[in-house]
């Protein structure tokens, strides 16, 4: 999985608060090339899982859900952040505190999108303290679906998000773990 | 182009107030081979135009921002639709009014990912009154990039956005244009 964490190196932007911005290549801008190596990784781990939808949420998880579903041709469906007039009333919803933008948000997920039957993939962009995988996980929970596993572009190892989930005994597969990471720029990734 | 066409018909569902609800397939829930042909579609039609970059805004474009830029080759950008704390300041901003949430928002977008040598192609889920993709055009008008066409799933063609766009000199290429919806469903497409 080495090569999210040699695009990070050459490509991220280490920011004071342990902010890194990877908005050249995952979710601002996006290498569309690096997505597809990103969706066949998360394939490659889960491919005999019995995956029947990939799981993610807006806005950057769109992205990664899509490449992830190619591989597994499976849909992708994404939590939304925000209701709209147009969405039905049938939803599950949960809710999750951004430390991004300071305060809480509800997500929501038809109903008819999501049921017992199914085996899912979470996937998502970041991983730090895990608080919108955490609604996503409630989420599945509502809807009586097992969840196979969460794939995660950029884990943030100094921050609890993965560990509990781990201890919880959730499969997180993370293409990059930083485990530091120092206000000159300097990252470093943990030893598989 | 008809593909989606036969999409809408077979899927799409007419709510009260002109509301076309594709969330099965498009906008919550995404089918990926579907999302595959409509990349396709604009690639085909826009594969000479010299693009270097696709432009699109979250949430829902960012699917087809990367269905259409794995065709072409070339990273897709997306504008955001909040000013989170850890995006730059160097931005480009608008402001757009959205009808579906009843409110102006801003829209911004790294000046890093747009510039005077960039020939774009901008895509969004839905054409309407056109608030959003006027808002993508402010954009790349204050970038000084050039925009070779505008690439819609679905065009509301009762509703006034693409004629002003096309009347502008602007080429839009809509992959299905509704000219009339009933509320019992009946869905009329534009013929070509």
């Amino acid at each position: 999985m080495k090569f999210l964490e040699d695009r990070i190196r050459r490509d991220g932007q280490v920011r004071p608060g342990n902010i890194l911005k990877v908005d050249s290549f995952l979710n601002h801008q996006i290498d569309v090339d690096l997505l597809d190596q990103i969706g066949k990784a998360f394939y490659n781990e889960y491919k005999d899982a019995g995956i029947t939808r990939i799981l993610t949420i807006e806005a950057s998880g769109i992205a990664i859900g899509c490449a992830a579903a190619r591989y597994f041709h499976v849909p992708v469906v994404f939590a939304k952040k925000a209701k709209s007039r147009n969405i039905d009333g049938d939803v599950y919803t949960s809710t999750v505190h951004s430390f991004t933008y300071g305060k809480d948000y509800q997500i929501t997920l038809s109903k008819k999108y999501l049921g017992p039957d199914d085996t899912v993939l979470l996937v998502d962009d970041f991983l730090a303290v895990g608080k919108a995988m955490r609604g996503l996980l409630d989420v599945c929970g509502q809807a009586g679906a097992k969840v196979a596993g969460i794939g995660i572009c950029i884990e943030k190892g100094f921050q609890e998000g993965g560990k509990i989930l781990r201890s919880e005994g959730y499969k997180v597969t993370s293409l990059a773990i930083v485990d530091h990471m120092t206000d000159d720029g300097q990252i470093t990734f943990r030893e598989e």
